[in-house]
């Protein structure tokens, strides 16, 4: 297990775009206005940065592929731009490598950004998913769309605790209905919209038991993070925010699919999250992380998270969800941006727009969504299928 | 321009594959027979890695998008494995994020991983090319070929330096001469003949003036590296290899391609030479340099790379050729492994295949090929077309 970069690295800018199906606007638009925003955000010049990681997953039917887009589009000059990919936890890759870089002392300031427009490739999560998993994973995961692999995993929730249909499906309902009223506090949400627990539970079914609101949408969007040593920081702005976990664990296979796995939890989330918090030097997790983002690709996926993640006992996340613990003001707020739920899912950009929402909390310029006096958040970002997957867990902090 | 992080990483251990027309074995062989060899030669356990990097670029029928295909091949236990992609510089950027990981105290001990299955995806330079450099690429580039793009450097060169065809075309054959009778040599080689002068001067032409022989050719493989922090690789083996520079310069769009464009030099592989040569205390190359692995996809681009990494004066490089200055037993040998002409080559893992050479030069391991006490090498990996690419230098060596 890597020992990480406890507070090596802080965050000095960021910036995000609204997202949505931006139909009539390009990836160059996007990823032009999160780099100035992010730029305009930590007071550093074009020249200023010394090397850039740029986060795209499925999209090169827009930005082709190789890291080239970015320093095309914005004049970077000569440059190092790397390109990564993992799935959906693609974004937080981008940020990672930029971390690395500046921990390392390879660079002094470094961008992560991460930008996909799904609407224009016609991603709708199959065959895509399927096909991007490549020969062998298709033959593992034969006619299963997203929706179906993660319903799985409340079908078999709903067994293993004993949730009857009705009750397991109002837990979820509360879960995306809280994600919709953060979301609907947030300009740069794609689905600014109230959606009431009735209307969720009545809503049409996907994959039994996930209805329409239980899935996140598709959606185009660019996210963007400036990083430096966290040692000079203060000299940049007054309100860093520091890197206190990067971890990520990646399935070797099968251990989540085999036949002893209770199909109520997902491995790689379980272990990046010790790993993080073990970096991060937590060991009450419950009693000291201020707020989440996790990756709520479906209502369930957030659901087992609570619990992959230590906040809630096991079995015990219902509970918590109807007590309005991970509620925009409860204990521990969970997606006060909204959430995939609210933001859908351009995978390069996700991660990075989780960080995105911590920063601007522990800043307190959230806004009408700001959280009272937030100390440690955690970004979750989930690839792939809940048997087989990558997890990223990021903490980040407003006091070294 | 990044500082670099010179002499804090080591490389304790590498494996490479034979590169060939592999229809027979699949990624996973590859993948596993290139790890073997490298844990092997570090004289570690798979337990021992912390965290992988996985280059693959266009091979997605094979490997699937993100780096899962890796741990699940290796049954890497729950580990961070990130891939990254930067066209046909791929292999170097997947050693330099295992580097930077190491320099940054992230990980004790990271895999770098290369691996492309060309053959089975049918790839074969166009219209994959084109395609995927996305859809401003393919309207900046339209309806040119691999051959065709690098073809317009060396009509460029010979008109600017008053070269007749025939003068030039000599030039260009004695380069592939050159790497084919150095490729002869190495039994991980894919094509291992010599071939005269006179029969690549005659050879059909492929994009005038480039013939048959002035083209690398479509493989498959796969090669690896574990590297660990310089302080501690003596723990591991006796002649461990340190890592001098790890640079990358990516062009930000046309300017090679501008009016004021001379047309016979490839400006990333200028800058990022100068930074390498920076970040490893280098000032006179043409003197320490002991050894080069040059990205010869064509000739002529070994040609202006001796030249842009200021080897050769400008419009001397001939002169250098044809004294055989980069012989085997020149002054610079100049890919003694064969070099992209006797190996071809799979994207993901054409950069680490040079560290690979260079590592076992330096070790005294060559065999046949082995030069004469070489204290520093030079790998130089180019992705893209000249007008627009990214270039990675990097220099290892065999003290600190």
């Amino acid at each position: 297990m890597p020992k990480g970069i406890k507070n090596e690295v802080a965050v000095i800018g960021m910036g995000c775009t609204k997202f949505g199906e931006l139909w009539n606007r390009t990836a160059e638009e996007l990823i032009v206005e999160a780099f100035q925003e992010a730029i305009a955000d930590a007071g550093i010049e074009k020249k200023d940065i010394d090397a850039a990681w740029f986060g795209n997953c499925v999209d090169e039917v827009n930005v082709g592929k190789s890291a080239i887009r970015l320093p095309m589009t914005l004049k970077l000059p000569f440059i190092p731009v790397t390109r990564v990919e993992n799935f959906c936890a693609t974004g937080s890759e981008a940020f990672r490598g930029a971390c690395y870089a500046v921990a390392s002392g390879a660079a002094d300031i470094a961008l992560a950004l991460g930008c996909e427009k799904l609407k224009d490739t016609g991603y709708g999560g199959l065959p895509d998913l399927s096909l991007l998993m490549g020969i062998d994973n298709r033959l593992l995961f034969p006619n299963i769309t997203a929706p179906g692999a993660f319903a799985q995993l409340a079908t078999a929730y709903f067994s293993h605790y004993g949730l009857s249909p009705e009750a397991g499906k109002r837990v979820l309902a509360h879960i995306s209905s809280k994600s919709h009223h953060n979301g609907s506090l947030n300009p740069k949400a794609h689905l600014r919209t109230e959606v009431s627990v009735e209307t969720i539970m009545k809503a049409p079914i996907i994959a039994w038991p996930l209805g329409l609101f239980d899935c996140c949408g598709v959606s185009d969007g660019a996210a963007a993070a400036i990083v430096c040593r966290a040692g000079c920081a203060k000299e940049y702005r007054k309100d860093p925010v520091y890197v206190k976990a990067l971890q990520i664990a990646v399935t070797s296979g099968m251990e989540s699919a085999h036949q002893n796995w209770d199909g109520v939890h997902v491995e790689p989330t379980v272990r990046a999250g010790i790993a993080a918090y073990k970096e991060a030097g937590i060991d009450k997790p419950r009693e000291q992380i201020s707020m989440l983002e996790v990756h709520d690709c479906f209502s369930i996926t957030e659901l087992v998270t609570y619990e992959d993640l230590q906040l809630s006992s096991s079995g015990g996340a219902p509970r918590d969800v109807e007590s309005g613990f991970y509620d925009l003001h409860g204990k521990i707020p969970c997606n006060p941006s909204g959430g995939l739920k609210s933001f859908g899912h351009p995978i390069g950009a996700t991660g990075l727009r989780m960080v995105y929402e911590m920063y601007k909390q522990l800043q307190g310029k959230a806004e009408k969504r700001q959280l009272n006096d937030p100390r440690l958040g955690l970004t979750h970002n989930l690839g792939g299928f809940p048997s087989m997957c990558v997890v990223s867990v990021n903490i980040v902090g407003n006091e070294l």
